[in-house]
């Protein structure tokens, strides 16, 4: 089954709930860059890459929007015009300008890139593409909001196809670096769900399978969210290669058994010296790893690589509602009157990693000077 | 509010069912050997000295209903007698004695040392228990099944009301090792409810708070049963010390970021040479806390110290049922057709473990001489 995370159908944005994957499978539609922020804040998406495609396409979505509140070439009209439903209720897009009732392309594209930037403030793919976009923007600005809107709508497509060529480049140069035969670990889902496809650390299991080698998956559960147990351990499922659920503290036991051969993880920012910012645990994994002599991979697009940041202590954490330790979706099972804290990321140094791989091939041993020199190629 | 996890009453043990805290608070009683096996096996009651005195009531048990089956004076009668009612309806104990109906009351003891001895293999302080209740029941063998029994229920008796006494003098010394102040994690829920009352790594955290000390814990949740999420966190708020959840992934963060000061958590079984079986995910602990110079203490009454037992890879390391890992109760998220691991217990080497608090001291950096040492005074 080939997993369409994120698509584009009948005009619209649709993407898989992952919210309730594997129980039900489904798409959900979006029309505006509200509602797809909402849909990252709220992890109906989530994964680094992903997340810059849905960024992306929200991009397209608000520039369609507004264009079609307006005469063609005009930048500015009144509001008489049919606002364009959209499936999430709870949102709909203030429209901008002046306070005069008429709509403004600029003003309301700026709300929209501002609330998208909001969604998440981990994952650097979120700002790479927002950046992208803008660039298209400010280079068509002189043309009509209705061909910058499908100009925009053409690069977000290209950013979705060059996710999956990029992903597949990266599941090359990893393939390599696992024995037929491993068993390796990854923690949260860094797949095709996080992805536009194919994945990063799973596209490096999809691309050694594919090379014919026999690997096998150990999937940590991931909680509070469950990546692992629901999303990683399905993808599996799906691709008939054989995967291991274990739940987030079984990791140190497996490895001092000898039952781990390599951890693949993904990424959400790597920072100029190569500390890497991934779901929460994944230090505590690459700890372990160091302790036993196990490599540590980081599945890495260049678009996760931050130059902007020296080092993951200047890396911003999410810390997501406490909702989500209490349980699971509505089921609860904390004690009442616990604190709660629910940070969803956690910096591993680059000291623990033995490897980032990258569309461009692996840095071993990653630091400044390896990064720079991968960026300038 | 005091807890007493286990207590005799109306001739009965009961114990509250720690499968259902902190949504509801009730008591299931026990009144055969078979029916506390079951309880252990099922985690109505856990925690390796808890599992030590209900094992105990478990002999006693079983000795009050097998001499109640008997005229006074005799060990061997025939079956026309009422079977005394259990509670938990799965269980009734075939009545033993050569094939020919009458009730052999050595052998129905034998058969309910066996059921109790097989319902967790890890906690030694069952086999602790059973064999300290063999030793009565060896030392008044030539009484009446009548008067065994009540030696036996005398001594389980004991056996509770000592556990608490020492878990009172555990508490005293590693309270000395908490700065006023300290935030401790602990793992898992080594507290009144793992004991007779009180707790072992949680007695230290109270005989602290009982000294005058400022402390907050810091609880990890403990997939898959979740033990620190609703008993350690409930018996905190109980208690009114300040305690934070977190899931098992964020330990490592939290270190990271200078938020842990201390980690004192209880064990299952502590090898001759200092290693420690405790709960899943204590390793992992273990591991981080020796990266960040943060002392790491186990909470170890004597009778949890096997000096039978070389070192931690020859202690036996229960796997429990995959549906624990599933979910949570009839709760389920994991991916269909994914395989899942679940060993209930991990072990922790001697070298991470900064020092051993019992009831006779703390002894500091274990190994071979300082445990023996310990063992003579």
């Amino acid at each position: 089954m080939k997993i369409e995370t994120l698509r584009w159908f009948n005009n619209r944005l649709e993407m898989i709930d992952q919210r309730i994957l594997p129980a039900a499978f489904e798409y959900l539609s979006y029309y505006t860059a509200h509602s797809v922020a909402e849909g990252i804040r709220s992890m109906v998406v989530r994964g680094a890459p992903a997340i810059g495609v849905a960024a992306a396409y929200g991009v397209a979505l608000e520039a369609l929007r507004l264009s079609q509140l307006l005469p063609p070439g005009r930048g500015k009209v009144g509001m008489g015009v049919d606002s364009v439903n959209d499936s999430t209720p709870t949102l709909t897009l203030p429209l901008q300008g002046g306070g005069n009732g008429s709509v403004d392309f600029n003003a309301g594209m700026e709300t929209g890139f501002t609330v998208l930037a909001a969604s998440r403030p981990t994952a650097v793919n979120l700002f790479w593409a927002l950046q992208r976009m803008r660039k298209v923007w400010e280079s068509v600005a002189t043309q009509t909001p209705q061909q910058v809107a499908q100009r925009l709508l053409a690069e977000a497509h290209e950013i979705l196809a060059e996710d999956i060529r990029i992903n597949k480049a990266m599941g090359a140069h990893g393939a390599a670096l696992l024995k037929d035969g491993a068993r390796v670990l990854t923690h949260c889902n860094a797949g095709a769900l996080a992805t536009a496809g194919w994945g990063t650390a799973l596209g490096v299991f999809r691309s050694a399978v594919e090379a014919g080698k026999k690997i096998s998956v150990i999937a940590d559960e991931t909680r509070p969210f469950l990546q692992g147990a629901r999303l990683t351990a399905w993808e599996m499922v799906q691709e008939s290669i054989p995967v291991t659920l274990i739940t987030d503290n079984m990791a140190g036991h497996l490895m001092a058994h000898g039952e781990i051969d390599a951890v693949v993880v993904g990424t959400d920012r790597v920072a100029a010296n190569g500390d890497v910012a991934n779901k929460i645990g994944t230090y505590m994994v690459a700890v372990l790893a160091k302790r036993h002599n196990i490599p540590f991979y980081v599945a890495c697009p260049l678009s996760t690589i931050d130059l902007n940041i020296a080092s993951g202590k200047d890396i911003p954490i999410e810390e997501r509602s406490v909702e989500e330790v209490k349980g699971f979706r509505d089921y609860h099972w904390a004690a009442e009157g616990v604190k709660i804290r629910n940070p969803a990321f956690d910096v591993t140094p680059a000291e623990l990693v033995t490897g980032l791989i990258t569309e461009k091939g692996v840095v071993l041993q990653p630091d400044v000077q390896g990064i720079r020199t991968l960026m300038r190629q």
